[in-house]
């Protein structure tokens, strides 16, 4: 099943630049680790806005919960789901 | 360059079963002319309404404006474009 | 998976009795229809609003959409989809 | 009478991994006693949010605030109930 | 148990003058009917706009339901509920 | 006149223990008193929400604002007010 | 005392030219009406859109209702009610 | 003194193509008049949307409702007036 | 040209007694020198909340910017600005 | 390809004076840097508002989000990105 993920991240305003740093790596580290694995399809940046697209590709809704609950900044984004399907009009017999 | 558009559909309620009709197939016609040309990329439906979210990869939005305003149902639809790109974390050098 | 989901029914002005009582009829028969096959699981009355809230558990997102689009009053509805799984903190095994 | 209340949690910025960690087993602690007197009939993660959707039997509006406002999360929390009754076309005698 | 429930009138465009008449007296027998059994304690105007705000004392949401759906407006009203209950620092003993 | 008055309660994170429960005994202090003068007729919780809906009479604008101005938590407050008055179809003739 | 009260229109659009025109020469006459009086202050026109603001000086919020809800146009407009009074750091002793 | 204009367009349902046509004949008449004059300094599509977005230099704001409300498509639009003026940033010594 | 301005007033919470009198004082000063100026027209409490309601007649948004933004509450302050000018109904030659 | 971009700063509350006019002059800089290579067509003040609305003329969605993300205070502003183009009443033929 596909679902489409627009994360908003507000960077605590107290965090001081190496916090911040070390955050960006580990968030960086952990998203690709599921790009690597298959199950995190795109990572799209907003253009001009601090926010991220994604589109990912899951066994169940567990398992997206798991995926996005392991970001670091996940307690610092405001984050929008959308469960997404095949369309009737889709010539493409894939969903993604 | 790449957006994602989200569209709801209000059918008029003053609309017969046959003008619908007539106009679902037009619909479907169009769609999949822009999805065969490589320009509308991804086409999906939202699971349980009447909208669909999907991906363009067009040469300017000029050329996005065509496609999406060419849809017979474009009057009847509320719109939401976002205008995205790479993300620096995204792991494919393609955007899509 | 299991889905919560919000139906606001919005009843066109011009429908006169006899189509509002047919629309009604119908809705119940397929409502009914699908509470018995044991995939919608609670249909619940908003008090006071023209409105219910229902918990879907299904295959995939395409089976909750064919179940939902498949309302005689779906394209009169407002609708709210949220994606619903285990809390970590819930005692009983089952989601629903 | 039922319930359906959705919180969404906003864990402050100035709490430290200790204080988190002392909140969370509290909550978690809270929201079993209640689910073991079976007033707080389900307990659901919204996928890919950090919120939760619950489902309350209780005997009055009282009950209901004893029960959310106990949860030591609760100031941290921005709540959205909503009354529920059962629906005409239900096929279940029961609410929940 | 005590709602606080605000409607907002929304006539349609397309009723004759006769047929506003109509529904204002049947609307107006209704809510009498109700205000004389003691369920609807208070009625007031929303000053400047076609709106009231209602206090009701019922026994369950169900009769809430039952209450402010069989209002002749119901179908043309935007509605919004909210549950009350005694506050810890209100000095009268009764909620309304 | 009388006004409806719903005010959500946003207590600073940083407060400690000492600080909120001196604010709270204020508060009710502040509030008995107002509604001891007659003129905060009503104080309602809502429920399952840090938020009261209060029903105030008053001789001008200038007294509810020193009213509701001069509880304790005001700076702290989210506050919406609504001016209502007797309705046409209210068999009660005091509004309150 | 002082009311600031917005109005935004919205023709029907089934309405004919001779029935707006006639609409509108007998909301003008209304509004003037009640200028003359003296209890309708001020009448501005939003910039751009079909939208008034104005401010009235009446003895009760029943009087603001029966002055708007007298205008032809009132169940044709969105309106949003804010009661208004002096300001401590106003200069002026009058409030309008 | 300049003004950003977003106007958002629905066309009504019932129009027929005939009227439709004429409509945006004039429409487009009147807009190229406007800019013509100098007044009407950028007419921008947005991207995918029924909608445009303007740059108007005028006199004074009733200039601008002039010229905004002599559009034919002005009763059916959806409109956002923002009043904007030189950064102190700007490079250029011209708004616009 | 004339503006009506919304200001909504948020203290933040680290500040001392000692420091919010020091600002209100010089808020104080600030809006009578503009009051005196007669460029400020109106000052404005809206009952109930910690907000203003303002009417600025001025030479150029220019001005209203600078007098605005030389409250040493603005940076504290959510602010909705409108234009607004003459209305075609109104009796009186002077805007305000 | 040309977008409209409003900014609104919220400057953090923790921030003295010294940092404040540290990130100022960087952010006017920065501003003045992207003017100067002639992407930034326009830079205005929304009047009355701690806001900005630009257009800028760049490349591709990621030069423009090089650009925007570049800005000191970028972390602290709520940013809304329209993709704007040519409208066919334009008479120009330049888009900006």
């Amino acid at each position: 099943m596909v679902y489409l993920v627009q994360m908003d991240v507000h960077i605590p305003e107290t965090w001081n630049e190496k916090k911040l740093v070390d955050y960006l790596a580990r968030e960086r580290e952990c998203s690709q680790k599921w790009q690597s694995s298959g199950k995190w399809k795109y990572l799209w940046r907003v253009a001009g806005r601090y926010s991220n697209i994604s589109v990912f590709q899951v066994e169940s809704p567990e398992e997206l919960h798991q995926i996005v609950s392991s970001l670091p900044l996940f307690p610092y984004m405001e984050i929008k789901v959308t469960s997404i399907c095949k369309h009737p009009n889709a010539l493409s017999e894939k969903v993604v």
